[in-house]
């Protein structure tokens, strides 16, 4: 039976110990191609590179049986890079993102540049995952997540997904409790309420640092915060038409807008 | 009776002819307010600035009578600027970002950072609005879009939007007809298509250009697409919950992961 072709991408960094253990997941899996940034993106969003230039260079960093590629662009781009230069006739089986180092629950699915590749990913029309462990640390604890890595991986190829979807995983921290089990969620309400740290550079010129505190909104435990602070896996099956359907025939209604 | 306050943002920059037009048409409906980037920004998504300083300093490119800033972040961190930190106390009645030159439509609104802002506007709770001219010129006209902008911003103004939701409003180009009218639209289906053009640098080294090719799979005559094609202002209300909430069931159903 031929293996699956699995490409592996992630928004930290070929570098990081993240990407470096879902590679190692995904080999026992099938055959692993890796297409990243080549420095750390987080943050991205789904940014793509427009009017400037792209790297994309070989890289032996997960050893001799993976074919790896670093690239300047963002991981939209590292997707689209993969898709239409480096596998070219090839389609994979399987794209995932991760594991990022941070959490991308909720609102944060926005913003992130790991959730971007996969939902690239599923615009491309593969199956995709973005993997993410709510623990920002460098040298962050991922060994509890690995079992759910690979099973919901295999679930995905076995079963396959929607048309047009993807899924955004986020994993509880390393706790003193075991992860009680997956809960498929949808995205919780809440939002970063930011604060903006002024400070003077040594020419006396003004700059800030962004930092944000999160601030959930959500009551239910129907959604991924509920699942991450109960110790559960949490699933947010994603889509990416924006549309809000349910207002269109309002707004018909609503408006009456004549220009002579 | 007091003037509205509309904040006005972009991703094309605060030197660009699109503001100008979108600055100099809102100064009829309100008091107005801009944060925009220093520097074009297309292409951005949904980017923050994360791990990196930001600069935020008066201009006075739109005259006397605009309070202005130019920063060096992204049109998500120049919403998230003005709000928590220029206007602090104050809530605009109305934010709006662009005119953006080029299309937003269909898949691209994911991509666009001109949208990023209008949604950042909606996260934060305010009625936004993002405008785009299909149109890539630096030099695009923009005089046959001005009566709808005023008339689509007055709207809002007046009836406001459902509760995070925004507006992806986009303009055909010049043409010699007249525009037909308002169409509230969803998002077509359509994809990027990418090719990578590949050349190498004065050292030999491999770089690449991606250009894309627009391909609209979408037949119907309900979305973004279709309306530009046949000269009418696209308006589809977005929102940024990107649950795929029709497929939380299925997986819960046909999922059975256990760890032991």
């Amino acid at each position: 039976m031929k293996r699956p072709l699995i490409l592996v991408s992630n928004d930290d960094g070929v570098t990081s110990k993240g990407i470096r253990n879902l590679v190692e997941t995904m080999k026992d899996l099938g055959e692993v191609i890796v297409v990243a940034p080549n420095s750390p993106q987080s943050g991205m969003g789904h940014a793509i590179t427009i009017g400037n230039t792209l790297r994309l260079d070989r890289t032996d960093i997960f050893g001799d049986d993976v074919v790896a590629y670093e690239s300047s662009g963002t991981p939209a781009d590292c997707v689209k890079l993969a898709k239409h230069h480096v596998l070219k006739d090839r389609t994979p089986d399987l794209i995932v993102s991760g594991i990022n180092h941070g959490s991308n629950t909720s609102i944060s699915v926005l913003y992130s540049g790991t959730m971007s590749a996969a939902i690239e990913g599923a615009i491309e029309g593969c199956p995709s995952i973005g993997f993410s462990l709510c623990d920002y640390a460098q040298d962050a604890e991922f060994e509890h997540t690995l079992p759910y890595v690979k099973a919901i991986a295999q679930q995905v190829l076995d079963t396959g997904l929607p048309r047009y979807t993807t899924l955004n995983v986020n994993f509880p921290p390393k706790r003193n409790e075991r992860i009680k089990g997956i809960k498929i969620c949808r995205q919780a309400r809440a939002k970063w309420e930011e604060e903006f740290d002024q400070r003077f550079d040594p020419n006396g010129r003004r700059y800030f640092w962004m930092a944000g505190n999160f601030v959930n909104f959500d009551k239910g435990e129907d959604n991924d915060e509920w699942a991450i602070a109960n110790n559960f896996v949490s699933v947010v099956p994603c889509q990416f038409d924006l549309t809000a359907h349910h207002t269109i025939s309002m707004l018909n209604d609503e408006w009456d807008i004549k220009i002579d």
